[in-house]
């Protein structure tokens, strides 16, 4: 869903209005068939012949992530990862706000990053009683990540973006987690490398054997 | 695979030597036959009673997803988030090693994160023709991606780890593409709260009907 939202979010931006589902699979690199079965499945868009509204099913689509509404996010962990949260436009565009920045570092007190102030994270629940948090980004060491999820979890904080490089041990089953684990990501393109590079040697030997 | 050698690691730091599969199971929250199947899969480390060796296992699957040699990275795009790749020490640990960092703004030319000066994008040629790149890391906004990508393929580099808020139009087939989409995973987000606060409601809703 949030790939398609993206790509409907370009098509917009090119001025197209409408499109068939075989143009969006070409684009995509996805069957027209498998599109067709996922936008029935959110609600069934398309008309016969006439190919998608555009504007219509990216409204739609945007609705069914929960994207109408605006979401509050909290960044734990101000260093270069968190600032580059911080910095990201384009989550705002879709309704995510950074209204909290927090760390741990007395040097960062008081910094604004696209005018917000960074706050020590003694500041949190005072923070917390204030303003209404729905998203909390975690980018900190993974050590501290476990704790500082569950005084989140406490706090009625009900999602968490986590960047620390581990799996959060939550037992309340109400939070919902998404986790961005860079390491893993580049072992996964370690393995690809690898494994297409014996396919390569495969075939190269193939090839040579046919000659 | 990655999140088997993420928990082994932690397991060798921890200073434990054997697991068994029912062990492994409850710390990663995967069923013991899961466990089991999936390391079969990859060459069958386990011994029936005894349990997994912990370093052999962790070395294997390093092996495996080619950790065993280095990776020389590039990261092209030095604002926040390049600069927070740069300075993981975490992927160093796995060997891939920051050679190299470029940028087209000339207020970062010379400047060092880690020891690794930023160079400008116009001496990338000049560079890969030095050095060894094995995977390059694009932190640079979504419009100049694809064009990038080219110049890097046709640069013989053969991994691309792409941050850009696009999917990359790679026509050559030898190279693998790793996509860390963050605005997509800000969306997965966002829809699972709203599906978990569906499902909470429709379980109150449940709860008063059956008093």
């Amino acid at each position: 869903m949030p790939r398609y939202y993206r790509y409907l979010g370009e098509l917009l931006d090119e001025g197209v209005e409408r499109i068939s589902s075989n143009e969006l699979s070409l684009k995509m690199n996805v069957t027209a068939s498998q599109i067709r079965q996922d936008l029935n499945n959110f609600g069934g868009f398309g008309q016969q012949g006439y190919g998608y509204n555009v504007q219509y099913l990216y409204e739609e689509i945007g609705r069914i992530l929960g994207l109408e509404q605006q979401h509050n996010i909290i960044i734990i962990g101000v260093g270069n990862l968190g600032q580059a949260l911080a910095n990201y436009g384009s989550f705002e565009k879709m309704g995510f706000m950074i209204t909290g920045l927090f760390d741990i570092n007395p040097a960062l007190d008081g910094h604004m990053v696209r005018g917000v102030p960074v706050r020590m994270l003694s500041e949190l629940e005072e923070f917390a009683a204030g303003h209404k948090i729905d998203i909390a980004a975690l980018t900190m060491p993974k050590h501290t990540a476990d704790k500082l999820a569950r005084r989140l979890v406490n706090l009625g904080i009900r999602a968490i973006w986590n960047f620390a490089h581990v799996d959060l041990e939550l037992m309340d089953q109400d939070v919902v987690v998404e986790n961005v684990h860079l390491s893993d990501s580049l072992m996964q393109l370690s393995y690809n490398m690898l494994r297409n590079g014996k396919k390569k040697e495969r075939q190269e030997k193939g090839d040579t054997e046919n000659r």
